[in-house]
């Protein structure tokens, strides 16, 4: 049995991860962490936790909780964990950051979409980008894992094989994501109130959105075979839906030509056949965020449009689960060596 | 490890049902059966369940099933499983029936409210009401359960104490209840529709619903220390909300002169203190249906009104777990000699 | 041709009023007046009235619009009209204040319910409550309407006739109220967000919410013919239910011995039938609030449940509509001398 | 004053329809002809319209009507008008089809598209494609307006600018939508019930939705100066988002070498400066849904990404006003020379 910690356990991925955590039959101890609610019950800030966790809220500290953790989850806003994750403190737990601070290899990226010092230059090369499915051995060993973002998770495991096969025309790539209004977290802000975001669809963050790098990054990693960062280079447009959960990714791009459908469930089949947690549909049928939602699940689907040579490829996902909290749970158990759906069996609900 | 089957696997309580046992710990072999979908595969039918649940729908046989499995559970319109449901069966297996035919003790209220004759009179003595909560001993020996409804669930759990410990008028009750859409099941009517549905809220089945002789037989019950099941006549109206589960029961009662908060209380700790399931909030503390959902939970919390000398009392449960298959598998659990919570645990999620 | 103005026109009842005045076809120029967003465009606050009313916004001065405006809207949170509207400013023009301030004949009710002390008892006996059906003839000549609350609006309207017309006992009147969100306002709260919100229901205020004394004043005055202002005690419960807009009262009451189905439809037809925007639905029939949305109806159907003796009637309206702007419209236009329903003629829409 | 017929009143569209007309200014008698409720209230079938229009459905005879009428309304599944219009018919009076059946000016198309035979290939020449703001003259003089669909009108007048100024690469063209759920009818179906629908997107039609020939006839036309009807293929998926009303398309294009945001903002100023029914955005502005909700409006806004040197246009409309039955009644109005924006007057309503 382990210990573990959440650092920023009161917010929406934090209360995801809470919910995972107290079920996983690994983890012994939690420490739920927060900066607004110390000390008080943390049933009383999510009363779903009545009777399940009724334990007072912790103290942010995280040299502290790193000396009693045997892994850290950080779910904090950007900027925040690079100022305190230390080299002492990967030393003594495995600290996974939900956050972007340590996603990007290379820290002028970072910088420039998000508009901000980096401010931990030198622990960056020793974190592992956490998309459990690709960097599963070097997650194995990794003191730091940078978990991915929601939209990210679900445009780079649609799109990723691909590209990987050589099957598309990179330059062609357009992503038109949707996401439920959890992404946009627990801040009292006025696009997230009811009112304002029920019985609407919009985009937002078009063509300036802080996941697009992180989703170049990893695809041009996967058209150079990985001795690439940067090269591909995507429309990626978010749009904010009226649910409370699921992100949908939908992916264009053109066909090689002489790429057939073959070819590209092949490309699937070889990276995904043996994931438990990716979830391949027949040709031509499309995922819906309904049958993930509460899951570690990532449906992905495709067609090809003969009209226009382009693939449409879907992918969909829970947010708060594979798109967050589920999936560092999954990478916790790949640091600690345990089978990788441990505590991540939940079948998606319906209706849910 | 035992063999259970689900005739009615389709219908949304049945779904349920399905996901609630395929995780299961003490559960082996499961046969879902179905009216619509025989040979198709479940995950065809349900896509949260590729990877899960892949096999094909059974033909709805109880007679055959019965002889198979070691639990059967019924998820039917009315009328149906008294045609079909016999000695020889539940000599066989034990049936747990998630729809009326099996609730009442006098067949004469059930043909009233239901308009159509009682099919299987004989069996009525054998079966045994499946509130857990009040139940539990009976189960524990039952052949045949009667499951109770969603809206009574909630509705018999706020009240019985109250009426038990002899708090408030029992003429004076009113129980103004609401229910998410997926209670109206999944059959395609208009009433049912998104946008017949969606933003709007609607009273329906006003004084003639169903569950209203149900709640009224347990209360009686309650109110006659287990002597009659009649005698109290309650108030009772659903109205339909625009969310997909959940349920809301709001119940008002003159208190009896001199009743106290404490002695509230004291009634409300006297039945469920020990209880998993139920969940007792601080005095003047109210349940939402977002705090159970996806849970086995029922959240009670009450306020005297001083001015009204009236009790305003709230249960909020998922009309879909505690309120159909959740209540289903701890009565499972009960006959089995199991522990009650298992495969039960789900920590409501949110938000969900 | 008339000039108003609206104080709090950035608000969500402010903003229903300046869509209905601006194509009210009496109104010329309209002065949005906001706290917030002094100079700013209006249509940039509110987008939907882009190339419909592109003015910037006005400062919140009452005693410079009065001089400027025929008609000057109030919308405000509690406590800040009564401190400044004066008898100036009443001589100047008429003012019709959404908030509570205006509403009760006797201060120290206001004062008990609200938790605050009222600035402005000399107004008071000026004021004429706004329940447009009831006090038409009292509104024609008033200076200064305390506009009712939207839950006060619809339960009113729904229990008046009974009490007026002696046909149920008052001290049995308990009424079970649901309500969207925007209810709420456009304040940046936490249980006004999204995800908080969205798919649960709640109750809230219970035995303590504001609009308790204005419905119980009105029903006294019913009970006695206009003599009493209090002596009607009710149990009133409003509830969260996760859409944009509308409210439904469900109320119940002991009918009093001997009372027919004749005799209720007696009592609403006599204050109701020349109406134009009360509906009345046939014996059994209930409003649902997707039929009055967007629109200044009050949709109202009873039933009488024979088992217990009680009545159990509905009312619905929008509750930006006839329980905020559009009543304040209203009453713009019987002081004007308008016809009432001039401006207000807008058909529900469906589904909307 | 004009006498109109609405056949297949009882529709979602059909509904919208009875809504506007019955507030507009020059229609007097209006005609509710219904295939399911003839001889019923319309009232009773949609009780939004009690005390507005309590008129019984009429038969659906279009022949009838067609002497009665001024204007006749088709709101038809697709397959049905061509079937019943007869040069007679459209000699009586106008007819305005809402369905898809003369939006072609090519059968075959439409039959490959529609997977049927066109029934009245005679009377395709006579028939104006109804886009107001593209073909008023040509609607002046029309005896058969084939009313565009709801995706075509919101993704035709987001792009037509783009390609008739020569600014985009067609080939490029990716148009991403998403609409609400009344779009799908009133049809009791199980992908439009609510459980099915709600708290989930999907992508569905993917590659072969019936409104992309539509839109590729009208964007060749735009490319080639009104030249060719064919040429333009696009990449077109649609989406169902969990609300009523609304449709976002997202279209995504390569620019022109040289193409600068004047450009753009210049064609699109060129189209849509004196359409008061468009509004243009500033630039990096996007429209939503929720603010032209209820309305004729369609808003439109667009970003370019330097990075890609694609344009990011996005448009919004009411699928069931501008995008159904607010634009017929565009069309009725130019056929009938009234000022176009009578009775579509109605600013979108917020919160809605």
């Amino acid at each position: 049995m382990v210990t573990v910690g959440v650092i920023g356990s009161t917010g929406y991925a934090g209360a995801e991860l809470m919910r995972l955590l107290c079920r996983h039959p690994q983890v012994g101890n939690i420490y739920a962490a927060s900066q607004s609610y110390v000390g008080e019950s943390y049933a009383s800030v999510y009363p779903n936790f009545h009777k399940v966790f009724d334990e007072p809220c912790q103290v942010s500290d995280m040299a502290i909780l790193a000396k009693k953790c045997d892994i850290l989850f950080l779910s904090l806003p950007h900027g925040i964990s690079s100022q305190h994750v230390t080299e002492e403190i990967i030393q003594e737990c495995v600290v996974i950051d939900l956050g972007a601070d340590f996603r990007f290899s290379d820290p002028n990226v970072y910088e420039t979409w998000y508009k901000t010092t980096h401010k931990n230059r030198s622990l960056i090369t020793e974190a592992v980008y956490g998309l459990s499915e690709l960097y599963r051995h070097e997650i194995q060993a990794a003191r730091l894992v940078g978990n991915p973002g929601c939209y990210t998770t679900c445009s780079i495991l649609t799109t990723y094989p691909l590209l990987a096969a050589g099957l598309i025309e990179a330059d062609s790539l357009v992503i038109d994501a949707k996401s439920g209004v959890s992404g946009a977290g627990r801040g009292e802000r006025l696009g997230s109130m009811f009112c304002e975001s029920n019985e609407s669809i919009k985009p937002y963050g078009v063509a300036t959105h802080r996941h697009t790098p992180e989703i170049e990054e990893q695809l041009s990693l996967a058209l150079s075979q990985g001795k690439e960062t940067s090269g591909v280079i995507i429309s990626f447009t978010p749009h904010l839906v009226p649910m409370n959960r699921g992100i949908l990714s939908t992916v264009y791009a053109k066909l090689k030509t002489g790429v057939s459908q073959a070819d590209i469930e092949r490309a699937y089949a070889t990276m995904y056949t043996n994931e438990q947690f990716i979830r391949l549909l027949p040709y031509n049928t499309f995922p819906e965020t309904r049958w993930v939602k509460g899951s570690n699940f990532c449906d992905i689907g495709f067609t090809i449009d003969q009209r226009t040579q382009r693939i449409v490829a879907c992918g969909a996902l829970d947010n708060l689960v594979k798109g967050a909290a589920g999936q560092a749970v999954q990478n916790m158990n790949i640091v600690l060596g345990f089978e990788e759906q441990v505590g991540l069996d939940a079948i998606p609900g319906f209706p849910l």
